[in-house]
């Protein structure tokens, strides 16, 4: 399924690029020299040589001193020792003393009105110095997420917070994503949907080592355990999110887009565009004519405030060139899946899945969960039809459970009673039971935390046998 | 400081084996297969070429990958491609077919009577067909963590929870550990301080490419973002817990480990340990027995339950040849700091930091977080004399709020008033700080959760300057 996407959106990305205009070409330019940052032939090889010479340079010392050491040198290969970061490739116990952008007191953290310049050959320049994070670089993604600082009006707000801070570091614990989980509104004017902005500008500078940011609401979960975002899709582009073309450039609505969870590239680019962005919200002294400016052009937006959301469509809407042609808007899977559409579907799913299980040994085979996504992909296969939109039945990657406000508790009144609380419950068990299952547990009900051991082989024969016996 | 402590310690490690008796070998060449995993000269040869040939080819396949492919392949040497694991070594994507302890029905992940045979072997074999996860395996800690499925008592509780988890999160972060938070009893019976022995168990299964699993409760914070575990000072251990000798050998006390932060090998002999220490608990027949004995045994427990931490304490005390003399009782840092001593001392520790890092100017430079291990080894010069007991002025390893019980609120009612919930506030923004730093953030006072731009080369004269300006 996701190949023939790639091959799909490659198509439309390279005729993006034919139909691009001059003004544009500084703009992609600058995203080029992201994703095809050293393609130049010169500084490829430059830079190929440098990488790989580094690279082999340090296995070669781990591996000879693992030959002439004692014995305790040799398991710690690649590890403090040589890495400093067990059992990782990372060197994290060297930082070289030539200049960087850390040294330049002009370099500020924060969002300013003045962005940084240059970022990506500065970037480079620091990549260039810590070889061990360049390599692999173009698919490191820092999760972001967070809330406030202070409890939850909502008795139970912070529980659920806590157990989708969970699922989050559950999946980056899978997959090898890092995760920064932030409780401080860094602008102070910045708050709610606001404060994630300067986190982002904030985490562009202290991760240097990350391609995309990945931003992430508190109230947004992992459904699909072994989904992994398809990055080579965005190669042309700087920024991801979940929507709807026709709903921007046609039907002209705020919520053409979901501004909870997106990847933002780690680059020149975006540097710029979050000052764009910063500019329309409440510590710009532009945010009250913003306010009138979205209303007025998005229709369906009822209050009057400038929020992030519409802000975001209007960029996209109104300087496409600028920035609306680097943001690629995804709707082939559910980087925001809506809760509504999802929780009533989770049982369907489940057994949709079981019935591929007792079909497939291979899927059932237990396994080390540091090795589950060779199990996500014996997986696609089976999952090429499934789909899930409306009517399909594969596991939502992401579902987020807008408007439920679990910290607050005041729900959009528009949800019946307990259905926010009891949807969150039931997700949030779905996916802890991807995650359990590698630690031979299952929660039998999805309406409540509680857990029985997994019988061997499950759902096959032989777990059936045991069940009987 | 710690260099002496190794030798010091590795001393007393040889002294222990000299003093062996027949009886304890067994135990001792288990806990040795672990750390001299392949020490025998023909095995270490062979288990060496087999982890260094495999680590050569998947370097080299990668590197004549990124030669021959086009560009697009060459930034993700070690990613994906080559690892399935973004940026790092490990391949994630691959489970060779060759049937493993997984595949083996009689091997359950609960704590039930018949602990696993030749785990050491097992766990052995598994990481033969892993290389990317047996280099480095020595040093590799899974960190776990958790609380109760249901929201806290206390309407601040699961709030404080959340905080001390993001803590754990920064903290392996930084230092390039996985973290599991576990919010289900993986056995009913098993609640409160028992719960973790299940989830141990499970744990040492699900994660065979970890050779130490860090148990700490919910309520222990990171309070030095910059200390490691010493591991090479526990080569000859299994287990690691904080606590004082005589008062176990010589006062018989049963506080005197602290059993809410411990370290435990992944080998046979945690197996075994784990099975002993749980038929001391509330699943168990002998649970009242148990009570009576232990009470009986510690003059000043005065609850009639069975706890672990009695349990634990038991078991050093009187099976000592089988248990005690491979568990490494810590007190030289604070793997478990008793907050009561800390808090006091955090503005003077502040100031102590401070005054040094306006005479060093390496100490203050601006750093991606990913290399923070470079400055945490240039802080130890500095610190040799610091010391984190009482009278010193070292930023204590691990503060743990013993006795504050922030999910039901119900505090040790010698604690006055707000006391532990201040404490609490205190040190949470006291390790925030050593985290924010690497964002440009500071929070300038410790009872709030509020932040402030960090000036350019703070604390030093340059930022001074600018605050004036």
């Amino acid at each position: 399924m996701h190949h023939t996407l790639y091959h799909k959106q490659l198509g439309s990305g390279s005729r993006k690029e034919d139909t691009q205009t001059l003004p544009l070409r500084k703009e992609k330019v600058v995203a080029m020299s992201k994703t095809k940052l050293h393609s130049r032939p010169p500084s490829l090889s430059r830079d190929k040589s440098v990488f790989i010479a580094a690279a082999i340079t340090v296995l070669l010392v781990c591996v000879i001193w693992s030959f002439t050491g004692t014995f305790s040198n040799f398991p710690t290969l690649f590890s403090s020792d040589c890495s400093g970061s067990p059992g990782q490739f990372f060197n994290r116990a060297d930082d070289p003393q030539e200049t960087t952008f850390y040294d330049d007191p002009e370099i500020s953290y924060t969002v300013d009105g003045n962005p940084i310049k240059n970022w990506d050959e500065k970037r480079k320049e620091w990549l260039k110095l810590h070889p061990t994070f360049a390599a692999g670089v173009q698919n490191r993604m820092l999760l972001l997420t967070g809330s406030q600082p202070s409890p939850c009006k909502n008795p139970s707000g912070d529980h659920l917070l806590l157990r989708c801070f969970k699922n989050k570091v559950d999946y980056c614990r899978i997959h090898g994503c890092d995760v920064f989980y932030n409780n401080a509104y860094l602008n102070p004017k910045m708050k709610s949907y606001w404060a994630k902005i300067p986190l982002i500008r904030a985490s562009m500078l202290a991760h240097p080592e990350a391609e995309w940011i990945w931003w992430m609401d508190s109230d947004a979960i992992f459904t699909d355990m072994d989904f992994k975002v398809p990055l080579r899709r965005y190669k042309h582009h700087n920024f991801v999110v979940h929507g709807w073309p026709n709903l921007i450039y046609e039907k002209k609505s705020w919520v053409a887009v979901n501004a909870g969870i997106f990847l933002i590239r780690n680059c020149q680019w975006s540097m710029e565009f979050l000052e764009a962005w910063a500019r329309m919200g409440p510590q710009s002294p532009e945010y009250a004519r913003w306010g009138q400016t979205l209303r007025s052009t998005f229709k369906d937006k009822m209050f009057p405030e400038s929020d992030d959301q519409s802000a975001l469509v209007y960029l996209l809407l109104k300087e496409k060139k600028k920035w609306g042609d680097m943001m690629y808007v995804e709707n082939e899977y559910s980087l925001h899946g809506y809760w509504v559409a999802v929780v009533g579907r989770i049982d369907n799913i489940t057994g949709r899945y079981e019935k591929i299980e007792k079909q497939e040994v291979k899927l059932r085979r237990r396994h080390a969960e540091a090795v589950g996504e060779r199990y996500g992909k014996l997986w696609e296969e089976h999952l090429e039809d499934a789909g899930d939109r409306k009517g399909g039945w594969r596991r939502p990657f992401i579902t987020h459970f807008t408007g439920c406000q679990p910290c607050s508790g005041d729900h959009n009144p528009s949800y019946v009673g307990k259905d926010c609380w009891v949807g969150m419950e039931r997700a949030l068990n779905f996916a802890d039971n991807q995650v359990l299952r590698n630690f031979g547990f299952v929660h039998p009900d999805l309406r409540n935390g509680s857990v029985s051991p997994l019988a061997f082989d499950f759902p096959g024969a032989e777990a059936s046998e045991d069940s009987l016996a």
